[in-house]
């Protein structure tokens, strides 16, 4: 089965090396060779990674064949974000469930110094 | 290289199957059997992307011996959500572009409309 757009998407995301190369890239364009510096890795280990990235639309590649420089593209982390905002209610659910635990909590704390002063 | 906490949730997140199975326990927690029903999969099929689901602290498991539900765990859904958020203001500018554009578009449109009508 070919990998769906999401299941790239994450793949993709599931390394920190490659999300350290997205950071970088919201500075600007840059050459695999600059890109490469602070990583401190072999041009070829920097490559697949960017492979793998480009396959998922993550980034793209500039056309000038001496240059090729490495571009941000933000649409497929949207579209990441997107579907985890499905689950934003839950969590939300869960925080006020928490509040709600917290606030109970101080109530009664509050009753048992007014009881036993 | 021990996986770090945000990878693990991608990795986890990278297959249709385990998203799926998330989306199910939105509805409540669920039994691995009644679980694997739907998904026309074998209990170790099912059970193997579990582990998954769990190592990655998406879901837990019930301390019940004879049933241990399955249950939704969202703070690793909010981790992820926080790190793409940190992209947000690229993805909006690139439609801001996009507007800029299509603004400029339809007035030269206009004009073009004005001077030959």
């Amino acid at each position: 089965m070919a990998p769906d757009s999401l299941s790239a998407t994450f793949a993709a995301l599931a390394d920190p090396t490659r999300r350290a190369i997205l950071a970088r890239l919201t500075a600007g364009d840059v050459s695999v060779k600059a890109l490469a510096e602070p990583f401190q890795m072999s041009l070829p280990a920097i490559s697949k990674h960017l492979k793998v990235l480009e396959r998922s639309g993550l980034i793209s590649r500039g056309r000038d064949a001496q240059w090729r420089p490495c571009r941000l593209e933000t649409h497929k982390l949207k579209d990441a974000v997107d579907w985890l905002e499905g689950y934003r209610r839950f969590w939300e659910r869960n925080l006020d469930q928490l509040d709600s635990y917290l606030e109970e909590l101080q109530a009664k704390e509050k009753n048992n110094d007014l009881e036993n002063p």
